[in-house]
């Protein structure tokens, strides 16, 4: 078994890094080889996502992602930047399915920016079209208005598109996870508005069909962003387009207070997948060792799982993960008072002594 | 003066008759008529914008609109659903700037489900371009997939655009408000991956050359949507499409947990508007005389503010509002222990008393 390691930009390396430790202290040894990313691979390559960090990616059995992104690259041409690597990435590799839990850890309740009651034992997943919607739709760019009342004027434009089997295979997706969880499926949709969503809810409803055991109700992406806000608890699982799953999943994140705690994957249709943290490179962080490598560390654990098959390995890293935070340990991002302020390496040394 | 009043469906109608009650106790007395739009609409005449309400709207100096849905209406073919009636005014009018405030009322503090350092105080302008992107473009609909692994399949699709024109006359109205504000400006785009965004994002940058007394910053939209939940405070306006301003500006009202207490205005070139509570149709609770017509009213000051020149009244009316709360009534939204609930009339009553 391989795994492609991208520790990519930022405070993706030290992360990763940790990450990489983990894995290492398991029984059982993979294959981990590591290719640059992102900034990283336009400094080593020329390429924000090298031709052999691709081809790496692609006969790997999975990939470890760590973050891309730093202000410095942010003159380049749009094809040069890091975040095309992620988008290369899950375009080359058809991983249409992101699926994005939002966990608040009961250690971590005070972190969130919401009342105690409004988010203790949250527990929602987001299920994301990853390949289609206005990220890949073309026509795009920059012409000559056509018509209207800005008729001859330079106009941007982009395509939202989704097609039937892409809407297909994300809802079996999401029933399924609806499946194993509490049988509840909210499809965000803006079917009052657009065909693509109008199209997409259709299609949903017919999938649903199949699915008589789970509970499917529709929601508009507005109502979807303040039922968040007002009362996450009462959703189970969500799935949604790309353009909104990038919008909610991060607002959803957000409500736990405790980013740097939340694993992602992104897979394809045999589960082969690539894992992340939900969050960003945050280079004004970077090199300083204060970084919390936690979602990375539970982003292998969701490698095990998912593209691996390795439940009980997967079990043990996240089990190690809830020992350091009830043992008190907590990166600044986290920390509070009457916790036990660690960096990015001890933390990870942490949870590789709670392995055992 | 002439104001066309459009209840709409659900708590519409007894929201706005309150509004008109506060109208009408006002020294100055100005022309009201009323007219049928949404479910109304189409009962009345067969379509959701009758002929007569448009002309109506268009004819008159501003609008005071109620809100307009009802499940009912959920199988009509949508170009017949409630919500087209919106959709066509703002086009119609020429409604390009939507202008939606989520401030929190000390007195409501408790009702957000943030924590109260995290809210309190909180008084952010969001603008919404209201008659461009991916709800006006064309081409849009369902057909055959073109290209791609789905082709031959059915696909929905839509246009998102933006010409340069729309983006200018928008930038303008948002430097313009934040001169009269806290003169910070945040841009929200997708520039990292839509074109229309980077061309947003282009252009506002050029039309910030014309006011360097406003600080501009630009950030992604799942950036800005999650920096809504962790810092609200940290914002002073908000100007972004009409896409994003609808899922953005429907959270940051959300922060608030009054959202029956948040007017809105939706702008032309000349400052004619339609004004309207930020909250929907609620035909849940419609006919129970226990709807919140504050954003009403508050929309009503609006109106009188920005399309009547009446800044005097407008302020008349907004400090009635902050009385009737002082004097510890509460409608059931936003009712608290300590607090006296009374329903949407008793409301209405007291602000008119409050106006004296
Ligand atoms: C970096 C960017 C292109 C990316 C996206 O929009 O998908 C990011 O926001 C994410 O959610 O992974
Ligand atoms: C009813 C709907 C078409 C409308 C919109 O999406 O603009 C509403 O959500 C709003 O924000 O006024």
């Amino acid at each position: 078994m391989k795994i492609a390691i991208l520790p990519g930009d930022g405070i993706g390396p030290e992360i990763v890094a940790q990450a990489v430790k983990v894995l290492n202290a398991l029984d059982e040894q993979f294959e981990l080889e590591t290719a640059p990313v992102g900034g990283a691979g336009y400094e080593a390559a020329g390429h924000p996502l090298p031709e052999a960090t691709l081809a790496l990616a692609q006969a790997a059995d999975a990939v470890l992602f760590g973050a891309v992104g730093d202000w410095k690259y942010d003159t380049l041409d749009r094809p040069l930047r890091p975040e095309q690597a992620i988008l290369g990435l899950r375009k080359n590799l058809g991983l249409f399915a992101n699926l994005r839990p939002a966990i608040l850890y009961p250690e971590l309740a005070g972190a969130s920016t919401l009342k105690p009651e409004v988010v203790s034992g949250l527990d929602i997943l987001i299920i994301r079209e990853l390949t289609g919607d206005i990220y890949f739709g073309q026509p795009r760019g920059v012409r000559e208005c056509p018509d209207g009342p800005f008729k001859g004027q330079r106009e941007g434009f982009d395509t939202m598109r989704y097609a039937e089997g892409e809407i297909r295979r994300i809802a079996h997706v999401a029933f399924q996870a609806a499946q194993k969880r509490d049988k509840r499926l909210t499809s965000v949709d803006k079917a009052n508005v657009l065909e693509t969503f109008q199209f997409w809810k259709d299609i949903v409803t017919d999938v649903h069909k199949e699915y008589p055991d789970v509970a499917l109700d529709h929601m508009y992406v507005d109502n979807a962003a303040m039922q968040l806000v007002r009362a996450p608890k009462k959703f189970d699982v969500i799935v949604t387009g790309n353009m909104f799953g990038d919008i909610l999943s991060d607002a959803a994140a957000m409500l736990t207070g405790s980013i740097g705690m939340l694993p992602s994957a992104s897979l394809d249709a045999n589960n082969k997948g690539l894992y992340e943290p939900s969050h960003g490179s945050a280079p004004d962080i970077a090199g300083k060792g204060v970084a919390n490598p936690l979602a990375t560390i539970l982003s292998a654990a969701m490698l095990l799982r998912f593209s691996l098959g390795r439940d009980e390995q997967a079990e043990r890293i996240e089990n190690a993960v809830k020992a350091v935070l009830a043992q008190g340990l907590r990166t600044p991002d986290i920390h509070e008072a009457g916790t036990t302020k660690v960096g990015t390496e001890q933390m990870g040394d942490a949870v590789v002594a709670a392995l055992a």
